[in-house]
Protein backbone atom coordinates (compact mmCIF):
# COMPACT_ATOMS: atom_id res chain seq x y z
CA UNK A 1 0.00 0.00 0.00
CA UNK A 2 1.63 3.17 -0.71
CA UNK A 3 2.41 4.77 2.25
CA UNK A 4 -0.05 8.39 3.22
CA UNK A 5 2.68 9.62 5.48
CA UNK A 6 4.25 11.87 2.65
CA UNK A 7 5.50 15.22 2.14
CA UNK A 8 5.19 17.08 5.48
CA UNK A 9 3.62 14.03 7.59
CA UNK A 10 4.04 14.11 11.27
CA UNK A 11 5.21 10.56 11.92
CA UNK A 12 5.51 8.81 15.07
CA UNK A 13 6.38 5.00 16.79
CA UNK A 14 5.25 2.86 19.60
CA UNK A 15 7.80 1.25 21.90
CA UNK A 16 6.18 -1.68 23.91
CA UNK A 17 8.01 -2.36 27.01
CA UNK A 18 7.25 -5.49 28.91
CA UNK A 19 8.16 -9.28 29.44
CA UNK A 20 4.26 -9.85 29.79
CA UNK A 21 3.37 -9.03 26.32
CA UNK A 22 6.42 -11.27 24.59
CA UNK A 23 5.66 -14.28 26.98
CA UNK A 24 2.15 -14.52 25.87
CA UNK A 25 0.73 -13.91 29.02
CA UNK A 26 -1.04 -10.09 28.10
CA UNK A 27 -3.24 -9.25 25.26
CA UNK A 28 -1.51 -5.45 24.20
CA UNK A 29 -4.54 -3.34 23.26
CA UNK A 30 -2.11 -0.52 23.93
CA UNK A 31 -0.62 0.04 20.41
CA UNK A 32 -4.40 0.40 18.98
CA UNK A 33 -5.44 2.28 21.45
CA UNK A 34 -2.35 4.82 20.38
CA UNK A 35 -2.67 4.40 16.45
CA UNK A 36 -6.67 5.37 16.75
CA UNK A 37 -5.47 8.50 19.08
CA UNK A 38 -2.84 9.97 17.01
CA UNK A 39 -4.70 9.46 13.88
CA UNK A 40 -6.84 12.14 15.17
CA UNK A 41 -4.27 14.12 15.33
CA UNK A 42 -2.92 13.94 12.27
CA UNK A 43 -0.09 12.11 13.50
CA UNK A 44 1.01 8.92 11.20
CA UNK A 45 2.00 5.88 13.01
CA UNK A 46 5.11 4.19 11.51
CA UNK A 47 6.53 1.77 12.94
CA UNK A 48 6.11 -0.02 16.41
CA UNK A 49 8.21 -2.64 18.65
CA UNK A 50 8.08 -4.59 21.70
CA UNK A 51 10.84 -5.03 23.67
CA UNK A 52 11.59 -6.98 27.25
CA UNK A 53 12.18 -5.48 30.77
CA UNK A 54 16.32 -5.46 29.90
CA UNK A 55 18.05 -2.26 30.30
CA UNK A 56 20.18 -1.68 27.01
CA UNK A 57 17.38 -3.28 24.60
CA UNK A 58 14.97 -0.60 25.86
CA UNK A 59 17.93 2.34 25.39
CA UNK A 60 18.61 0.89 21.92
CA UNK A 61 15.15 0.40 20.32
CA UNK A 62 14.18 4.14 21.90
CA UNK A 63 17.32 5.93 20.68
CA UNK A 64 16.34 4.12 17.27
CA UNK A 65 13.16 5.24 17.01
CA UNK A 66 12.86 8.64 18.47
CA UNK A 67 15.70 9.58 15.78
CA UNK A 68 13.61 8.35 13.11
CA UNK A 69 9.62 9.61 13.84
CA UNK A 70 9.12 13.11 15.27
CA UNK A 71 7.44 11.11 18.07
CA UNK A 72 7.65 8.48 20.22
CA UNK A 73 5.19 6.84 22.78
CA UNK A 74 6.30 4.45 25.28
CA UNK A 75 3.96 1.81 27.43
CA UNK A 76 4.76 -0.25 30.65
CA UNK A 77 7.78 -0.67 32.95
CA UNK A 78 7.17 2.78 34.83
CA UNK A 79 5.93 1.36 38.26
CA UNK A 80 7.71 0.62 41.63
CA UNK A 81 8.77 -2.63 41.32
CA UNK A 82 12.44 -4.04 40.14
CA UNK A 83 10.97 -4.98 36.35
CA UNK A 84 9.82 -1.32 36.40
CA UNK A 85 12.76 0.02 34.90
CA UNK A 86 11.79 1.97 32.00
CA UNK A 87 12.76 5.52 33.75
CA UNK A 88 16.33 4.99 33.88
CA UNK A 89 16.38 3.64 30.18
CA UNK A 90 14.98 6.67 29.25
CA UNK A 91 17.50 8.87 30.96
CA UNK A 92 20.80 6.72 30.54
CA UNK A 93 19.29 7.31 26.46
CA UNK A 94 19.04 11.44 27.27
CA UNK A 95 22.34 11.21 28.95
CA UNK A 96 20.53 12.68 32.11
CA UNK A 97 19.80 11.70 35.88
CA UNK A 98 16.43 11.26 37.29
CA UNK A 99 15.68 13.17 40.16
CA UNK A 100 12.43 13.03 42.39
CA UNK A 101 10.15 14.96 41.27
CA UNK A 102 8.51 17.36 44.59
CA UNK A 103 4.92 17.63 43.22
CA UNK A 104 4.86 13.60 42.32
CA UNK A 105 6.63 13.27 46.36
CA UNK A 106 3.31 15.81 47.29
CA UNK A 107 0.80 13.67 45.19
CA UNK A 108 1.87 10.69 47.21
CA UNK A 109 2.28 12.19 50.72
CA UNK A 110 -1.69 13.48 49.93
CA UNK A 111 -2.56 10.27 48.66
CA UNK A 112 -1.27 7.75 51.53
CA UNK A 113 -0.95 10.42 53.95
CA UNK A 114 3.14 10.02 55.07
CA UNK A 115 6.25 9.92 53.33
CA UNK A 116 5.88 7.81 50.63
CA UNK A 117 8.12 4.45 51.14
CA UNK A 118 11.45 3.42 49.07
CA UNK A 119 9.71 1.62 46.25
CA UNK A 120 6.71 4.22 45.85
CA UNK A 121 9.59 6.79 45.50
CA UNK A 122 11.05 5.38 42.34
CA UNK A 123 7.65 6.01 41.10
CA UNK A 124 8.16 9.65 41.77
CA UNK A 125 11.48 9.79 39.22
CA UNK A 126 11.80 11.31 36.23
CA UNK A 127 14.43 12.40 34.08
CA UNK A 128 16.49 16.01 34.10
CA UNK A 129 14.50 18.27 31.75
CA UNK A 130 11.57 16.24 31.70
CA UNK A 131 7.90 17.68 32.37
CA UNK A 132 5.07 15.67 33.47
CA UNK A 133 2.20 14.16 31.54
CA UNK A 134 -0.86 14.01 33.94
CA UNK A 135 -2.20 10.80 35.07
CA UNK A 136 -5.97 11.35 35.56
CA UNK A 137 -6.79 7.94 36.51
CA UNK A 138 -4.97 6.43 39.62
CA UNK A 139 -1.06 6.42 40.55
CA UNK A 140 1.83 8.89 39.71
CA UNK A 141 2.17 10.67 36.35
CA UNK A 142 4.32 9.71 32.91
CA UNK A 143 7.01 11.90 32.25
CA UNK A 144 7.67 13.01 28.32
CA UNK A 145 11.42 14.29 27.36
CA UNK A 146 12.41 15.68 24.22
CA UNK A 147 10.41 13.64 21.77
CA UNK A 148 9.67 10.63 23.60
CA UNK A 149 6.46 10.22 25.97
CA UNK A 150 6.39 8.07 28.85
CA UNK A 151 3.07 6.34 29.50
CA UNK A 152 1.41 3.24 31.83
CA UNK A 153 1.11 -0.28 30.57
CA UNK A 154 -2.36 -0.10 32.37
CA UNK A 155 -4.81 0.22 29.53
CA UNK A 156 -6.87 1.98 31.25
CA UNK A 157 -4.04 4.21 33.33
CA UNK A 158 -2.66 4.67 29.63
CA UNK A 159 -5.45 6.08 27.70
CA UNK A 160 -6.21 8.61 30.34
CA UNK A 161 -2.44 9.68 30.23
CA UNK A 162 -2.64 9.50 26.47
CA UNK A 163 -5.23 12.72 26.65
CA UNK A 164 -2.52 15.04 28.31
CA UNK A 165 -0.26 14.07 24.71
CA UNK A 166 -2.38 15.60 21.67
CA UNK A 167 -2.44 19.12 22.55
CA UNK A 168 1.45 18.66 22.79
CA UNK A 169 1.86 17.19 19.21
CA UNK A 170 2.41 18.91 16.25
CA UNK A 171 -0.67 18.05 13.90
CA UNK A 172 -0.85 16.95 10.20
CA UNK A 173 -3.33 16.96 8.31
CA UNK A 174 -5.63 14.23 9.27
CA UNK A 175 -5.86 10.64 7.17
CA UNK A 176 -9.36 10.62 6.50
CA UNK A 177 -10.78 6.55 5.36
CA UNK A 178 -13.70 5.19 3.41
CA UNK A 179 -14.40 1.57 3.62
CA UNK A 180 -15.84 -0.71 1.08
CA UNK A 181 -17.33 -3.59 1.15
CA UNK A 182 -17.01 -6.68 -1.23
CA UNK A 183 -19.25 -9.95 -0.18
CA UNK A 184 -18.94 -13.68 -1.85
CA UNK A 185 -16.01 -12.31 -3.66
CA UNK A 186 -12.10 -12.97 -2.79
CA UNK A 187 -9.27 -11.43 -3.26
CA UNK A 188 -8.27 -13.38 -6.34
CA UNK A 189 -11.40 -11.53 -8.18
CA UNK A 190 -10.74 -8.06 -6.29
CA UNK A 191 -6.71 -7.56 -6.96
CA UNK A 192 -6.88 -6.92 -10.34
CA UNK A 193 -9.40 -3.61 -10.06
CA UNK A 194 -8.26 -2.82 -6.74
CA UNK A 195 -4.81 -2.63 -8.47
CA UNK A 196 -6.01 -0.24 -11.34
CA UNK A 197 -7.26 2.07 -9.31
CA UNK A 198 -4.57 2.08 -6.63
CA UNK A 199 -1.85 2.99 -9.18
CA UNK A 200 -4.26 5.74 -10.46
CA UNK A 201 -4.63 7.30 -7.31
CA UNK A 202 -0.76 7.33 -5.91
CA UNK A 203 -1.46 9.98 -2.82
CA UNK A 204 -4.04 7.37 -1.69
CA UNK A 205 -3.48 3.96 -0.08
CA UNK A 206 -5.93 1.23 -0.68
CA UNK A 207 -5.72 -1.77 1.04
CA UNK A 208 -7.69 -5.17 1.19
CA UNK A 209 -8.91 -6.88 4.30
CA UNK A 210 -10.26 -10.32 3.85
CA UNK A 211 -12.82 -11.80 6.02
CA UNK A 212 -14.51 -15.12 6.31
CA UNK A 213 -16.58 -17.05 8.47
CA UNK A 214 -20.02 -18.21 9.57
CA UNK A 215 -21.49 -15.17 8.11
CA UNK A 216 -19.60 -15.51 4.46
CA UNK A 217 -16.64 -14.16 2.89
CA UNK A 218 -15.17 -11.45 1.09
CA UNK A 219 -12.90 -8.62 1.59
CA UNK A 220 -12.87 -4.60 3.20
CA UNK A 221 -10.82 -2.60 1.01
CA UNK A 222 -10.17 0.43 2.98
CA UNK A 223 -9.46 3.43 1.41
CA UNK A 224 -6.80 6.49 2.93
CA UNK A 225 -5.99 9.73 2.26
CA UNK A 226 -5.78 13.53 3.23
CA UNK A 227 -7.70 14.93 0.42
CA UNK A 228 -11.24 14.76 0.77
CA UNK A 229 -12.33 15.18 -2.71
CA UNK A 230 -10.09 12.98 -3.88
CA UNK A 231 -11.39 10.51 -1.51
CA UNK A 232 -14.63 10.50 -2.83
CA UNK A 233 -14.10 10.32 -6.23
CA UNK A 234 -11.60 7.28 -5.75
CA UNK A 235 -14.53 5.85 -3.92
CA UNK A 236 -16.76 6.01 -6.93
CA UNK A 237 -13.27 4.96 -9.44
CA UNK A 238 -13.38 1.63 -7.30
CA UNK A 239 -16.71 0.93 -6.77
CA UNK A 240 -17.40 1.09 -10.92
CA UNK A 241 -14.07 -0.96 -11.54
CA UNK A 242 -15.51 -3.60 -9.32
CA UNK A 243 -18.63 -3.72 -11.00
CA UNK A 244 -17.04 -3.92 -14.68
CA UNK A 245 -15.07 -6.74 -13.12
CA UNK A 246 -18.40 -8.03 -11.92
CA UNK A 247 -18.31 -7.68 -8.39
CA UNK A 248 -21.34 -6.23 -7.60
CA UNK A 249 -22.07 -7.21 -4.07
CA UNK A 250 -20.21 -4.10 -3.24
CA UNK A 251 -21.46 -1.48 -0.39
CA UNK A 252 -20.01 1.19 1.77
CA UNK A 253 -19.95 1.08 5.30
CA UNK A 254 -19.11 3.42 8.21
CA UNK A 255 -15.76 2.97 9.21
CA UNK A 256 -14.95 0.82 12.59
CA UNK B 1 12.97 -8.64 34.84
CA UNK B 2 16.04 -11.07 34.59
CA UNK B 3 15.13 -12.54 31.25
CA UNK B 4 15.09 -16.30 31.49
CA UNK B 5 16.81 -16.29 28.00
CA UNK B 6 20.18 -17.24 29.07
CA UNK B 7 22.61 -19.64 28.04
CA UNK B 8 21.69 -22.20 25.16
CA UNK B 9 17.96 -20.59 25.29
CA UNK B 10 16.58 -20.71 21.58
CA UNK B 11 15.49 -17.59 20.65
CA UNK B 12 12.81 -15.65 18.06
CA UNK B 13 11.36 -12.53 17.49
CA UNK B 14 7.82 -11.75 15.57
CA UNK B 15 8.07 -9.26 12.21
CA UNK B 16 3.87 -8.21 12.04
CA UNK B 17 3.63 -6.82 8.49
CA UNK B 18 0.61 -4.59 8.08
CA UNK B 19 -0.72 -0.83 8.15
CA UNK B 20 -4.12 -2.16 9.26
CA UNK B 21 -2.45 -2.90 12.47
CA UNK B 22 -0.31 0.61 12.53
CA UNK B 23 -3.68 2.77 11.64
CA UNK B 24 -5.48 1.14 14.31
CA UNK B 25 -8.08 -0.43 12.14
CA UNK B 26 -7.38 -4.16 13.32
CA UNK B 27 -6.25 -5.21 16.48
CA UNK B 28 -3.29 -8.12 16.39
CA UNK B 29 -3.79 -10.77 18.40
CA UNK B 30 -1.65 -12.81 16.45
CA UNK B 31 1.72 -11.73 19.13
CA UNK B 32 0.56 -13.06 21.88
CA UNK B 33 -0.47 -16.70 20.19
CA UNK B 34 2.25 -17.09 18.55
CA UNK B 35 4.47 -15.98 21.86
CA UNK B 36 2.27 -18.61 23.55
CA UNK B 37 3.29 -21.65 21.07
CA UNK B 38 6.99 -20.77 21.41
CA UNK B 39 6.85 -20.74 25.28
CA UNK B 40 5.56 -24.29 24.24
CA UNK B 41 8.13 -25.36 22.64
CA UNK B 42 10.87 -24.03 24.97
CA UNK B 43 11.53 -20.63 22.29
CA UNK B 44 12.25 -17.51 24.00
CA UNK B 45 10.73 -14.56 22.15
CA UNK B 46 12.92 -11.89 22.88
CA UNK B 47 11.18 -8.97 20.33
CA UNK B 48 8.50 -8.04 18.03
CA UNK B 49 8.11 -4.90 15.51
CA UNK B 50 4.90 -3.90 13.59
CA UNK B 51 5.96 -2.48 10.03
CA UNK B 52 3.56 -1.36 7.18
CA UNK B 53 3.74 -2.64 4.10
CA UNK B 54 6.74 -0.77 2.54
CA UNK B 55 9.14 -3.14 0.82
CA UNK B 56 12.33 -1.56 2.54
CA UNK B 57 10.77 -1.51 5.94
CA UNK B 58 9.63 -4.87 5.67
CA UNK B 59 13.81 -5.92 4.24
CA UNK B 60 15.21 -3.99 7.07
CA UNK B 61 13.20 -5.30 10.13
CA UNK B 62 13.76 -8.36 8.42
CA UNK B 63 17.46 -8.55 8.29
CA UNK B 64 17.80 -6.32 12.02
CA UNK B 65 15.87 -9.89 13.49
CA UNK B 66 17.07 -12.84 11.58
CA UNK B 67 20.61 -12.22 12.08
CA UNK B 68 20.07 -11.67 15.59
CA UNK B 69 17.37 -14.13 16.94
CA UNK B 70 17.73 -18.33 16.41
CA UNK B 71 13.97 -17.27 14.25
CA UNK B 72 11.81 -14.89 12.72
CA UNK B 73 8.04 -15.61 12.47
CA UNK B 74 6.13 -13.12 10.23
CA UNK B 75 2.56 -12.50 9.83
CA UNK B 76 1.10 -10.66 6.95
CA UNK B 77 1.13 -9.25 3.28
CA UNK B 78 0.74 -13.00 1.35
CA UNK B 79 -2.88 -12.36 -0.23
CA UNK B 80 -3.17 -11.69 -3.49
CA UNK B 81 -3.53 -8.04 -4.01
CA UNK B 82 -0.98 -5.29 -4.48
CA UNK B 83 -0.56 -4.38 -0.96
CA UNK B 84 0.67 -7.74 -0.30
CA UNK B 85 4.51 -7.35 -0.87
CA UNK B 86 5.69 -10.14 2.11
CA UNK B 87 7.07 -12.72 -0.05
CA UNK B 88 8.84 -10.01 -2.59
CA UNK B 89 10.60 -8.69 0.70
CA UNK B 90 12.07 -12.01 1.47
CA UNK B 91 13.48 -13.03 -1.27
CA UNK B 92 14.82 -9.52 -1.58
CA UNK B 93 16.50 -9.88 1.87
CA UNK B 94 17.82 -13.45 0.94
CA UNK B 95 18.49 -12.16 -2.43
CA UNK B 96 16.58 -15.07 -4.24
CA UNK B 97 14.24 -14.46 -6.99
CA UNK B 98 10.43 -15.66 -6.67
CA UNK B 99 9.73 -18.57 -8.63
CA UNK B 100 5.57 -20.14 -8.72
CA UNK B 101 5.43 -23.50 -6.35
CA UNK B 102 4.44 -26.24 -9.19
CA UNK B 103 2.12 -27.41 -6.07
CA UNK B 104 0.91 -24.33 -5.28
CA UNK B 105 -0.33 -23.67 -8.74
CA UNK B 106 -1.48 -27.87 -8.76
CA UNK B 107 -3.65 -26.51 -5.44
CA UNK B 108 -5.27 -23.54 -6.97
CA UNK B 109 -6.20 -25.18 -10.20
CA UNK B 110 -8.14 -27.88 -8.36
CA UNK B 111 -9.63 -25.61 -6.39
CA UNK B 112 -11.35 -23.57 -8.92
CA UNK B 113 -11.57 -25.94 -11.74
CA UNK B 114 -9.26 -23.60 -14.00
CA UNK B 115 -5.82 -21.84 -14.36
CA UNK B 116 -5.66 -19.59 -11.92
CA UNK B 117 -5.47 -15.70 -12.55
CA UNK B 118 -2.54 -13.39 -12.71
CA UNK B 119 -3.57 -12.27 -8.88
CA UNK B 120 -4.01 -15.36 -7.81
CA UNK B 121 -0.79 -16.66 -9.31
CA UNK B 122 1.30 -14.10 -7.07
CA UNK B 123 0.12 -16.16 -3.86
CA UNK B 124 1.88 -19.02 -5.40
CA UNK B 125 5.07 -17.66 -5.87
CA UNK B 126 7.91 -18.66 -3.19
CA UNK B 127 11.62 -17.56 -2.93
CA UNK B 128 14.19 -20.02 -4.14
CA UNK B 129 15.42 -22.84 -1.94
CA UNK B 130 12.18 -21.98 0.31
CA UNK B 131 9.87 -24.60 1.59
CA UNK B 132 5.89 -24.75 2.06
CA UNK B 133 3.96 -24.19 5.44
CA UNK B 134 1.08 -25.91 5.48
CA UNK B 135 -2.40 -24.42 5.95
CA UNK B 136 -4.93 -26.46 6.77
CA UNK B 137 -7.41 -23.35 6.99
CA UNK B 138 -8.07 -22.11 3.79
CA UNK B 139 -5.74 -20.82 0.63
CA UNK B 140 -2.01 -21.32 -0.27
CA UNK B 141 0.45 -22.18 1.86
CA UNK B 142 2.96 -20.12 3.91
CA UNK B 143 6.40 -20.91 3.00
CA UNK B 144 10.36 -20.73 5.30
CA UNK B 145 13.14 -19.97 3.76
CA UNK B 146 16.27 -19.67 6.37
CA UNK B 147 15.76 -19.25 9.73
CA UNK B 148 12.23 -16.97 8.64
CA UNK B 149 8.67 -18.66 8.62
CA UNK B 150 6.28 -16.59 6.43
CA UNK B 151 2.70 -16.87 8.06
CA UNK B 152 -0.99 -15.50 7.12
CA UNK B 153 -2.20 -12.53 8.90
CA UNK B 154 -5.37 -13.70 9.29
CA UNK B 155 -5.43 -15.00 12.76
CA UNK B 156 -7.05 -18.20 12.30
CA UNK B 157 -5.13 -18.94 9.16
CA UNK B 158 -2.31 -17.88 10.88
CA UNK B 159 -2.83 -20.09 14.14
CA UNK B 160 -3.17 -23.21 11.11
CA UNK B 161 0.05 -22.60 9.54
CA UNK B 162 1.96 -22.46 12.90
CA UNK B 163 1.10 -26.36 13.25
CA UNK B 164 3.15 -26.69 10.66
CA UNK B 165 5.97 -24.73 12.60
CA UNK B 166 6.64 -25.56 15.62
CA UNK B 167 8.21 -29.48 14.44
CA UNK B 168 11.17 -27.64 12.91
CA UNK B 169 12.31 -25.41 15.50
CA UNK B 170 15.24 -26.60 17.52
CA UNK B 171 13.28 -26.75 21.13
CA UNK B 172 15.26 -24.96 24.25
CA UNK B 173 14.11 -26.01 27.82
CA UNK B 174 10.67 -24.96 28.60
CA UNK B 175 9.61 -22.31 30.27
CA UNK B 176 7.60 -23.09 33.16
CA UNK B 177 6.06 -20.66 35.26
CA UNK B 178 3.48 -19.85 38.34
CA UNK B 179 1.20 -16.76 39.36
CA UNK B 180 0.98 -15.78 43.05
CA UNK B 181 -1.90 -13.21 43.13
CA UNK B 182 -2.54 -10.82 45.77
CA UNK B 183 -5.28 -9.00 46.45
CA UNK B 184 -5.77 -5.84 48.24
CA UNK B 185 -2.23 -4.29 48.50
CA UNK B 186 -0.79 -2.23 45.86
CA UNK B 187 2.79 -3.08 44.38
CA UNK B 188 4.12 0.08 46.43
CA UNK B 189 3.92 -2.72 49.48
CA UNK B 190 5.20 -5.61 47.43
CA UNK B 191 7.84 -4.29 45.45
CA UNK B 192 10.14 -4.94 48.86
CA UNK B 193 9.61 -8.54 49.51
CA UNK B 194 9.48 -9.67 45.50
CA UNK B 195 12.97 -7.39 44.80
CA UNK B 196 14.71 -9.77 47.67
CA UNK B 197 13.49 -13.38 46.11
CA UNK B 198 14.47 -11.54 42.85
CA UNK B 199 17.92 -10.92 43.74
CA UNK B 200 18.15 -14.44 45.42
CA UNK B 201 16.99 -15.92 42.57
CA UNK B 202 18.67 -14.40 39.58
CA UNK B 203 18.31 -17.34 36.96
CA UNK B 204 14.12 -16.77 37.78
CA UNK B 205 12.40 -14.50 35.97
CA UNK B 206 9.49 -12.94 38.85
CA UNK B 207 7.17 -9.62 37.06
CA UNK B 208 4.65 -7.55 38.61
CA UNK B 209 1.52 -7.39 37.06
CA UNK B 210 -0.84 -4.92 38.66
CA UNK B 211 -4.54 -5.08 38.21
CA UNK B 212 -7.48 -2.95 39.18
CA UNK B 213 -11.26 -2.71 38.63
CA UNK B 214 -14.62 -3.37 39.76
CA UNK B 215 -13.30 -6.20 41.66
CA UNK B 216 -11.24 -4.52 43.78
CA UNK B 217 -6.88 -4.12 43.12
CA UNK B 218 -3.79 -6.06 43.47
CA UNK B 219 -0.86 -7.48 41.63
CA UNK B 220 -0.43 -11.07 40.24
CA UNK B 221 3.17 -12.32 40.71
CA UNK B 222 4.29 -14.30 37.75
CA UNK B 223 7.35 -16.50 38.74
CA UNK B 224 9.05 -18.17 34.93
CA UNK B 225 12.19 -20.29 35.18
CA UNK B 226 13.26 -23.29 34.00
CA UNK B 227 13.92 -25.54 37.08
CA UNK B 228 11.10 -27.05 38.63
CA UNK B 229 12.63 -27.45 41.92
CA UNK B 230 13.69 -24.10 42.23
CA UNK B 231 10.39 -22.31 41.04
CA UNK B 232 9.06 -24.36 43.33
CA UNK B 233 11.27 -23.23 46.21
CA UNK B 234 10.92 -19.50 45.22
CA UNK B 235 6.72 -19.32 45.11
CA UNK B 236 7.50 -20.83 48.84
CA UNK B 237 9.88 -17.55 49.51
CA UNK B 238 8.01 -14.96 47.86
CA UNK B 239 4.76 -15.87 49.85
CA UNK B 240 6.60 -16.25 53.09
CA UNK B 241 8.67 -12.91 52.02
CA UNK B 242 5.04 -11.21 51.67
CA UNK B 243 3.66 -12.39 54.94
CA UNK B 244 6.87 -10.88 56.83
CA UNK B 245 5.85 -7.62 55.13
CA UNK B 246 2.46 -7.88 56.15
CA UNK B 247 0.92 -9.01 52.81
CA UNK B 248 -1.63 -12.18 54.01
CA UNK B 249 -4.14 -11.69 51.18
CA UNK B 250 -1.98 -13.95 48.89
CA UNK B 251 -2.63 -17.73 46.85
CA UNK B 252 -1.04 -19.17 44.00
CA UNK B 253 -3.71 -18.88 41.33
CA UNK B 254 -3.45 -21.24 37.69
CA UNK B 255 -1.70 -19.32 35.24
CA UNK B 256 -4.33 -18.31 31.98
Amino acid sequence: MGSPAADGAVTAAVLIIGDEILSGRTQDTNLRDIALYLGVHGVDLMEARTVSDVHEEIIAALDALRTRYDYVITTGGIGPTHDDITADAVAAAFGVELYEHPDIIAMMTARWGSEPNAARRRMARVPVGGDLVKNPVQGPPGFTIGNVFVLAGVPQIMRGMLEDVGHRLKGGAVVISRTVRVEGSGEGVIAAPLETVAKAHPAMSLGSYPFYGEGGYGSNLVLRGRDTAELEATVKELIAALDAAGVTTVREVVAA
